[in-house]
């Protein structure tokens, strides 16, 4: 059955999910690169910037494999489609990532302002959803059929699908690293309540990677 | 030199070094024993409770003994000392230890309500000490000489040691389970701009050990 999914999402050892002061020069937030060491060596990565059979194998790579497996859409919030605060002044902003995004299937941004749909080489359309979360999954279940659905981020987005007890899975790598302030990701939310559990746990060097899952509530 | 140390403090994936509700049925408050997997089993520990040859070896092992080693002194809140609140009625709380608690050095309580010093069984001497973490902290000094000081908790005390930038070392384990409430170790607090850095990453599959030092603030 389809699930909604976070996978890959990388957190500070004192639970930030992005530093603080995000911009046009540091989409992660101050510092916030430091999260991604883990990710930033394995061949998923790599692939998505040349030739595939670079990059690291091993436990770190099996976890960037297992996020970008089965997807059949993503929803993101709209500052991690970029740095445009407020109404759109025009179309130019298309992505951090190039005219060929590495999603190859549709994208839902969530957006308070209205905007057409965004065509981008290689799969990816960006589509702009001014109607909640709800809206946005919905619309994401359609695009996806059977296939899974990746929350990308960022933290308040995936803070609002837990709190509304949607997210099935969350895989998080807590990097060893401190941010100090920034976006935390599970401060004040009662994920024990809201029924998850850890059901993996295990280290490489660069992270300790966790999978959450949902149960029943208890 | 002698130390102010922090060691195997047991948080939460999500921050909680204690769960919520904590009483005399519940010293780690509720769900909160879940944190101690990892220290359960480790020698250290069984050595506290009976002939010394039992128990793991190991990574956890590894931290629980360095935790022990060197200590001249220690330093806790109240409420890991025990569950009476307020001035104190009698002398009858004797600490959650038994007649000989597994210090068997001097002992300094921060309280508000002054008490005599109570002397156990094996060289542990519990010192109550009215005057707040520098005064409690130059007695360790003193009582410790040349070794290193151990600052066991709660979350609330080693939070004030933090803020104030005393602590020159912390070894946490993070244990793969959620509390979802409780004492957070770090919400709130900048360990980054206050000097922190992280400057060892390992883990078992029963908690991932982090070690903290203090370095000159950046």
């Amino acid at each position: 059955m389809s699930k909604l999914r976070v996978s890959c999402f990388s957190i500070s050892l004192d639970g930030y999910g992005a530093g603080p002061g995000q911009d046009e020069q540091n989409p992660l937030g101050r510092n916030g690169a430091e999260l991604h060491g883990w990710f930033l060596t394995t061949r998923p990565f790599q692939s998505m910037h040349g030739p595939s059979a670079q990059g690291t194998t091993g436990l770190d790579d099996d976890f960037a494999r297992r996020g970008a497996e089965n997807l059949g859409a993503w929803i993101m919030g709209r500052n991690m489609f970029g740095p445009v605060r407020g109404p759109w002044p025009d179309e130019r902003w298309r992505g951090w990532w190039g005219e060929n995004p590495p999603y190859h299937v549709p994208v839902f941004v969530l957006t308070h302002h209205a905007r057409r749909p965004l065509e981008m080489e290689g799969g990816t359309t960006f589509h702009f959803v001014t109607g909640g979360i709800e809206e946005a999954l919905g619309r994401a279940r359609q695009a996806a059929g059977s296939a899974d659905i990746r929350v990308g981020g960022g933290a308040a987005t995936i803070r609002q699908y837990l709190r509304a007890g949607l997210i099935d899975e969350l895989h998080l790598a807590v990097s060893p690293v401190l941010l100090g302030s920034g976006e935390s990701l599970l401060g004040g939310l009662d994920l024990r309540a809201l029924g998850y559990r850890v059901t993996e746990h295990v280290a490489s060097p660069a992270a300790t990677h966790v999978l959450l899952q949902r149960g029943p509530a208890t």
